[in-house]
């Protein structure tokens, strides 16, 4: 049994998908995931991200997040056999405890509240196993990092690298 | 540099001392806190526990605290040495985030947020000691566990336990 601990925006919750609904809607703009290719979309509008940054300190906002696809069945598998935490930087977004907590409640009852993580520096975390989108948390934690294919870290090699979650789930079953 | 992580309630928050105010004006009793030797004011009283429950699950019960005496000044010397991580079963509580969050700022406010952690399992922290006041965490913790003495482990005879924040200023100096 390992210890696998999972970050949650652009992981499991589908952060960016309705932040380009917004921004579009308020922008009458077409803005697809592929366009934000390397980059986010804060730094393609430099001139918004003010608004992005009070769009996403909404407490609400993180209420209604899509869950990214494949992340609850391969969960659920996975934890069969291992410990799952969720561990989110939340403290980058200190209005969105709330939406958080009660998201995970609704889309991920199978875990344990007592394994979600709201933290900052993610070198805390004592596990086997990170699966983040950011290559800061990566760099922090001292077990093995697993980058979480996302837009914005289109151009990192760092490995192991998964492009979505039926990935992430092989790489598990090989390890047995 | 060691790094150092600190529980909240009846370590550096005054949790009881505010319990046992509201219970005395609720009740008309005069209780202090050498009355709970050993025990919980919701096991004295268990008909009043859910009354207790809803008390500190009120969104704003963790707001003004009190702050334990010496942990505000100890921490701030043990952080010029060490790295000091704040780290709180607050999954046991979900309506406490906010208030929780905003007393650190207020209080602590020379401990960075990305070092406040909102767990609930504490084997999940990489640290080289924990002080808690609670046997359940320091046994799931991995690095050197202190014992933060509070009336509701008062019996227990864990090594080390320490009395106030003199002490632990104290053994980190005999340890340098």
């Amino acid at each position: 049994m390992a210890r696998i601990a999972v970050d949650m925006d652009e992981v499991i919750a589908d952060f960016i998908a309705k932040q380009l609904e917004l921004f579009n809607q308020e922008n009458k703009t077409r803005y697809t995931k592929a366009d934000l290719a390397g980059k986010k979309l804060r730094e393609m509008h430099p001139e918004q991200a003010e608004w992005i940054r009070e769009l996403v300190s909404d407490r609400s906002y993180f209420a209604d997040l899509p869950v990214i696809e494949g992340a609850r069945e391969t969960l659920k598998k996975l934890a069969e056999k291992h410990e799952i935490f969720i561990t989110t930087a939340a403290m980058e977004f200190p209005t969105s405890f709330d939406a958080k907590y009660a998201w995970l409640k609704e889309h991920f009852d199978f875990i344990p509240e007592s394994h979600y993580v709201f933290c900052g520096d993610k070198s805390i975390l004592s596990a086997d196993y990170l699966i983040d989108d950011h290559m800061r948390h990566l760099e922090n934690f001292q077990g093995q990092g697993i980058l979480f294919a996302s837009q914005h870290n289109l151009d990192e090699t760092y490995q192991p690298k998964m492009a979505n979650w039926a990935e992430v789930y092989s790489y598990f079953q090989e390890k047995e």
